[in-house]
């Protein structure tokens, strides 16, 4: 067992469930402390399948923040406002805290407080937070406390357009991405529409024109190409548990052919564990992705018309939240970096 | 439109759409009123996909006696227990009611309590109710002004025995009926083990020792055989939205050759329009009964040890809930009895 | 049964098997003759469930011309590059043809060849062939005798844009479609890829950076508009059996309020059966339109950065192959346009 | 890297994917050579997704004896009746071999000639080889060098027979097995049946009277009751990839009270990492055993009627098949059983 103790808040989500099975099989650290309100008393294995014996007799706990004070580092896979509330605590406490949810993402405040309804919670911690994407901040994240983890359809996205964006390709209007996800990103909410009655043989597009995940895609593209990028974004949930495949077309401000974009993406992540650039000619499929933390990526161009096509597959739960919030904890905790993220 | 006025009380729910789209096309009758307590106010086509005009604009009505009885003939497609509330006044005012709830298939209240777990609300009603399996109780049909429709699971199970029972073929002991069962056989419950999260790339028994579904079995099977029968039944969610998949694994007491077991079928089942018996070496799929009426059955035999396959698909909403339910009207109302049966 | 003699060559492909299960039931039309090389020699009903009697009873023939001519009115479904075959010869004997294949749709022999890579089999009736989009070729129609209809994708794309594209919104680039689609557009052709083992909880995008269906669509959108447009597709496998969704994001070149959008929309298919424009702030699920010959389209607004969402659902079987291609016969034979299109 | 040298024939199938996949990351082990006539001259990653560099950098090559004796242990993931052919020089050469086919799986060449229809190609070699199922033959496993490995359905349904049959608690008439299957169980065949645009929304039995997988079953039936035990089997293909769930009733000789059967199915498998025997109420479910080495078993009892109720949940091409293989791997060549055993 890992000299780290680590603690899970709202474990009983689909992503917290993944953090709980990835985090107790991890030699680096030592699963300490799982909460969850509805299921509070029982022991892991109850609600959670295929844990370790060790993991699976703990108990649920409330989430009191002097417990989880007895952890070195927190994740936090809480609705959006509520995990907040814990964040400040712990962080004042000298914990290290990773937060699966929206709330330390943006960072500007009004900006969350139009697209998530409500004043933010904690606008004093968003400049010590950081969006903790590790190919594009691996550097901050080794130093940070607060590691405010991407969003699955962000992640998908800007992993994609990042080499595009980085070397200039892009004109600034016209980037469409379209991405296809799977229900789990609802999360585990009893809810008609996704029942598997209603899914099954079902495909629908829902969050235009505006969806929650669109202001940090902003804030971190506009970061990434040194101006304002004109984005639209609409995702559809289609009838798989797991999985995001994003596809993304963007009007080219220079000509480029395939083959020499190609070589500027396996170079841009050439150093990188959970990145594949497919041949040319391949494109991603979400089968090869679903419970790891890896992401797929391929691009193809049409020359004459300059139009770059950029596709990205992930799993929602792995490298969309609870894969990469591991990858990020070994890289805060100096850990090697693919620790662990065997599902 | 048609001359019969009819109302549908629970038009919301699986079983309840599908009445609606039915009947909505039914050349017979006229759809008349619907109510469901959460849609109250809203139109039908904001709810209900894929119906003509005139039926799209009904509007959602709360379920009131006296209203309903505006109309000649009503379904209740509502919860257990909750079916008998109506059915009493509206058959005190001469109405012809259709029941698809257990409220009415059991003869004997003690068995209702039994299984359902509360005093049978109206049990001066049973006598009057006939167990409304068209191709077993056509004549009795006729006749009624309470139809209690079968379950979904006990239809399956008791068009694929009653030939062999009827014949006095099977020894008593050992009748064993697994069913596999869509999703929508539970409902349109926002529950978190009905999710499609939960339910892509999984199944499940359940309901045993034994399925609220056994009584009713019990009671048919013993009239069919003349004696007391026994049978054990397990059922099982699979992945998929409709559809039931009954196999039942039967002791043959007679020395019986797979063509002739199968001519027997054939001939037991020669003028039923919605029932198939598939040629020997042909095993049923729920894909072929899929929004249809019909009922797919084959038969095997194992003559060397004298075992008798007999399996039976059907869709769990048609043949199995809204299907039979007009198919039975159709009986009732002296219309031809495949009218309007096309989703 | 109806006057007319209709045959279906290709019978036992998705689209064939629709298009008999449609005309079967069709009070206008006589089924007359079903050819498939795989099955001759079975009855219709060996291979198709859910046929009436009758038509159960065709038997599968070989496709020869002498026997189709037997017919008024023949169904190719067909793959590209064989319907031309057969289209020359029945066309010759004074046939009506409706053909589901592409071999008919483009005015243009050349670019068949540049998309299909082969030259065109029948470049001479390329001129006769109307590209039979009901809603938007009514009259024309009415008059031909070779009917080409349209592919898929294409039908949910060109319904979505048509009014737009009428009204003169859009700027000239920047049309970006994505189309999600369910397996049976690959036909029923025996592949790994397409195996359930293989699809279920997948989803992938192909035919980039040019899918076939690309010349159909510019050329139509092109006519519509006035002016050459630029148009981006992209489209996905999901894991479905059945259905298209288009999602399309335009550029508008105006300024257009959401309301005064839909009013438009609403107008220009006022007296369209099978077009459906959703309320705004609803969007199309595929869900409502499987097994219909029903569009349902939806638009949302980005006032403030001018654009323009589009959204359409089909049955890529319904509206997108069968079910439209018996409209088409519903037009051109005079009958009553909705007529036979209940599942 | 491990210390023996293992190689994979067969390995583009979907257990022998599975067993790169698992082999590629073993500690114990050293993934020595691939072949796939199909794949022959590509690399291992692009055919198998989700392997560490050094196995996925390995190529495919035809499956030759000499450069097979290269390596130390050989996995056969091979066709029914093509397995022999390489397992008999594969022995001779003194090879561990460990074959996932049925060709070694029977006793008497007899019953595989009945099964297969074919003369059993070795029957020389199968008293040398051990039904390898190793939770009832880990002693066996230790010292032998021909590992037939158990079928899936049977690893099932063994799994939940045998602590009620080693405690002759059963009658002698009257097991029924209802398995349901994913379609990958069908291997990697193209055949339209096995299409996602068939199978989903579907499930159909198949394989009666008489599966293949009989004959294995009551092989070993018979041998841990020490009589004649009469089976009926009846197989299912339901819409999911990968799992099956086996439910079986049997007629109890003994009273026995629910708690304690399940004490004595607890106690059967006290040692045993991989089987999981639920508490009483708990019903197994496929979403628990997906992608693991591991079996959920349930019981119930229904006292009154002595029925016993047994449920199986397992991986198909897990426990079923390449995880399996790997736990007979480490019990053979002494490696702790648990290793290697994370997808």
């Amino acid at each position: 067992m890992g000299s780290y103790r680590v603690a899970v808040v709202g474990a009983a989500g689909y992503a917290g469930e993944d953090l709980v099975r990835l985090l107790s099989r991890h030699p680096g650290v030592t699963l300490w402390l799982l909460t969850s309100r509805m299921h509070r008393g029982k022991r892991a294995e109850e609600v959670i399948s295929g844990l370790p014996d060790a993991a699976g007799e703990l108990v649920f706990e409330e989430p009191e923040i002097s417990r989880l004070c007895q952890a070195d580092l927190i994740f936090l896979a809480l609705p959006h406002g509520t995990a907040a509330e814990y964040a400040v605590p712990l962080r004042e406490a000298g914990k290290i805290v990773i937060d699966l949810s929206a709330d330390f993402r943006l960072r500007n405040p009004r900006r969350y407080e139009v697209d998530y309804g409500w004043s933010h919670p904690a606008p004093m911690l968003l400049s010590k937070a950081v969006y903790a994407l590790p190919e594009l901040r691996r550097q901050r994240i080794r130093q940070a406390d607060l590691l405010a983890m991407p969003g699955c359809y962000p992640t998908s996205i800007l992993l994609a357009l990042y080499p595009a964006l980085a070397a200039g390709w892009l004109r600034e209007e016209g980037i469409v991405a379209c991405s296809l996800s799977g229900t789990s990103g609802a999360g585990r909410r009893p809810e008609v529409p996704l029942l598997f009655s209603e899914m099954s043989e079902n495909a629908r597009p829902y969050g235009v024109p505006r969806h929650r995940h669109m202001a940090e895609m902003e804030q971190e593209i506009d970061l990434l190409a040194g101006r304002k990028v004109d984005l639209t974004f609409v995702p559809h949930l289609i009838p798989l548990a797991r999985g995001i495949l994003s596809t993304i077309v963007c009007s080219l401000g220079v000509d480029i052919r395939p083959e020499d974009a190609r070589a500027h993406y396996l170079s841009s992540y050439r150093d990188e564990a959970f990145v594949r650039v497919l041949p040319l000619g391949d494109l991603p499929a979400i089968r090869h992705v679903v419970r790891t933390n890896r992401a797929e990526i391929a691009l193809e161009c049409d020359v004459a018309r300059r139009r770059l096509f950029l596709f990205c597959a992930i799993d929602n739960l792995g490298k969309g939240a609870a894969g990469q919030a591991v990858q990020a904890m070994n890289i805060r905790l100096g850990l090697p970096e693919e620790e662990g993220l065997l599902w």
